[in-house]
């Protein structure tokens, strides 16, 4: 049996609903991947044999969860900025898009997952193309991932049916921490029928939908305009919501789709990525509170760091919590401890993984990050929720632990050789970042 | 002759418009203080005997500026969340000041300067109470600042001309590292006849005023509702604009101001703060592209860490591209260069330092901060400017120069001792927090 402790660290304790709180002096056991126990600091089952990790000093907090990324864009970070949404597609990231190899989608999701670990995501959503490599990529990393390969119906039926086999091949793998969904790209780039067999498929396979849908209002209103019905309505006529969806985005989610994702909340989330609509000067942002209050689980993403720049989850619940207070008028929503949440369970319930990671208790998964608030920044620490909402930052980070393994230690992570990945991506740049060909992977005309 | 070269760096250009550009391989050379040569490595004047800074695989930024903050508010990081703007005030901030003494300004303001060291920060405006001993720690820990006594008008006229004296005592101290400005708190706050006065020894002394004013939108209405005017036309009648002054926030800058605030563009500038006015649920935001379109110089700022929680500039500032963006619904405008803009040259000219400081050119100050940017965050570079601007991380500054003096080398700060100044600190906060006696040194109804 492997075993892990965590000793003399304080816990932060995420409950369903309420406030959050730190608990100081605690062990946390884990055997075989799974909290076994946490409790009182040397009150606890025997450990002795077990891989000891001394927390003295820092804040144990579940693994944050990325709850909508394309991890290999951090080959694109920065290389896109300062232009329209459609400029974004149309002129800069899909034309990019053209020369990416299965390789190079092995190298930006290697240096994703590194990135993460080393910011203490220890979970996230992925929807790209070579969804193979991502999943290498995770289990060689060590992190936990749930993978959806993207499809747009411009491939055609085969490549649909091509990219649920690999989601049924890849979900379970990496003893458990892959777990892929089906990934149809959005409403407006795959058609009804394709929705439909895709809803067909997850109900035989038990698969999950990750989807981007109603991603702005422009959105919500063409397709009111061309369909008549919103977006989220398209997925519930096609059985997206019944199998179970991640919705990327929601931010033209109207008032008339609430009840349809309510009807839905023990299987839907919406990923909320604030740093990319203020990026893209999108307005309104996700309805967050219309969606906690209809029982629909919210978590935080980043999106793809093409758009982010980043995959550093502090920053992207701290800007929900910003810009849903400001979007709700209200200094006094959004709190501190609901921010924490939507980044740990909220993310959790989102993914379809609501049971097993997302809190620090027994039975769930060993997902740890050992955070230090002794930085002149985080001091004095009158409110430790506070702290790790608006002061931490990623490099705060000392040790991740996932599925009771230690990958990133005292803020080096032991799976990857850095230099080497970073060189090898260098030198893939100038030909990934060449347009010349003229063509894209897909128009945007949503 | 004090002399120190950086070398074989690359240097952040920060014209006076249009792009931002990164030159590699420079030599920065700096005598007493000032850069004296700049250009290719090894290829300027003899620096035989210099101190030397090796810059290989790091960028010189020009030494960012916090435009406005209250840095003995550190002693408040967290004590006052998820509150309404006049909670915040009357309920927590307030009654917390009472508490203050003359020795807790000065723990929480070199708390404070060491936290903006280190994440780059070598100029700040700063605005409170006991305002020598702010003095004092800007001395000691090596940063630059202009400092404004605060002073209400509850506070009586003998109050008004000591913080004018004790203003006037300050000005160019420290070897001219420290600068003063006249601190008037708010049009709501300090009568006219008091900021008339104060003008007069403004144009006396040829100090500035730092004030806030137009804070948001309901300000500005009940100014208009209670006396017929905008807070801007206040501070022009009463001869503050043309004493020179920086204004805090100004969220509630109207259209009918910008022609006020151009007339005065040769010695007005605003503070920028997104972070709070998102935290306080406040919306419109400082109308940046109207006062950068009338000529007046915008800073980024943090304002004080009771509301920002950090003093980080990198957030403010990215805070800054990301809401501006948003509130002019052009994802094309507030470019990263116009952002790195912000906190560099706009910051320095709304402090009226725009000739000292805000630049890495001869002439200047030799404020100068090396970033790292191989981090895996940041990789690859395809942009170094949108890096700084989205990307970078406080903890990515390696090395701070102030004045041609390094302060900060390889991220640790050489003019404090910072467990015994955190050990100070956390024995004072209990009485701090103490609220108790149920007084408040103001009250909020502006």
């Amino acid at each position: 049996m492997r075993r892990l402790i965590v000793t003399s660290c304080s816990v932060l304790v995420v409950p369903e609903w309420g406030p959050c709180r730190v608990e100081t002096d605690q062990d946390i056991l884990v055997e075989d991947g799974v909290i076994a126990w946490l409790g009182p600091a040397g009150t606890g089952p025997d450990s002795a044999g077990a891989e000891t990790v001394d927390g003295t000093g820092l804040v144990a907090v579940p693994g944050l969860v990325n709850a909508h990324t394309h991890g290999p864009m951090t080959l694109m970070r920065g290389a896109a900025e300062d232009v329209s949404v459609e400029d974004w597609f149309n002129e800069r990231v899909w034309p990019m898009e053209v020369n990416l190899t299965p390789a190079d989608v092995g190298l930006g999701a290697t240096l994703a997952c590194a990135e993460m670990l080393l910011s203490g995501v220890t979970t996230f959503a992925d929807h790209y193309f070579h969804a193979e490599r991502i999943a290498d990529a995770v289990v060689r990393t060590g992190i936990r991932a749930d993978i959806a390969p993207t499809y747009f119906s411009s491939r055609g039926r085969a490549a649909l049916e091509e990219s649920a086999e690999i989601a049924a091949a890849l979900h379970g793998t990496g003893d458990g921490r892959v777990t892929a969904s089906l990934g149809p790209h959005a409403p407006y780039t795959v058609e009804d029928a394709d929705l439909v067999r895709l809803a067909e498929v997850a109900d035989e396979t038990g698969l999950r939908i990750h989807i981007h849908a109603a991603e702005h209002l422009e959105q919500t209103e063409s397709s009111l305009a061309r369909r008549g019905v919103t977006p989220v309505t398209v997925l519930e006529r096609t059985g997206v919501l019944d199998a179970g969806a991640l919705i990327a985005h929601g931010c033209g989610i109207v008032p008339d789709d609430l009840p349809t994702l309510a009807a839905h909340r023990d299987r839907t989330g919406v990923a909320c990525c604030p740093k990319v609509y203020l990026k893209h000067a999108l307005s309104p942002l996700t309805p967050v509170r219309s969606l906690l209050d209809a029982g629909v689980a919210v978590g935080a993403g980043t999106d793809g760091a093409a758009g982010h720049n980043t995959l550093d989850v502090w920053e992207a619940m701290r800007l929900v919590a910003l810009t849903q207070k400001q979007a709700e008028r209200d200094a006094t929503w959004m709190t501190v401890s609901d921010t924490v949440r939507l980044a740990t369970r909220g993310g959790a319930r989102a993914l379809g993984l609501g049971s097993r990671i997302g809190a620090l208790e027994p039975g769930r998964a060993g997902d740890i990050v050992l955070v230090d608030l002794s930085g002149v920044h985080c001091r004095p620490v009158h409110d430790p929720v506070a702290a790790l909402v608006y002061s931490t930052r990623a490099s705060d980070v000392r040790t991740v632990v996932v599925d009771g393994t230690v990958v990133v230690r005292e803020g080096r992570l032991l799976t990857v050789d850095l230099p080497e990945l970073l060189a090898e991506i260098d030198a893939r740049v100038p030909a990934l970042l060449d347009t010349s060909h003229g063509r894209a992977v897909q128009h945007y005309d949503p």
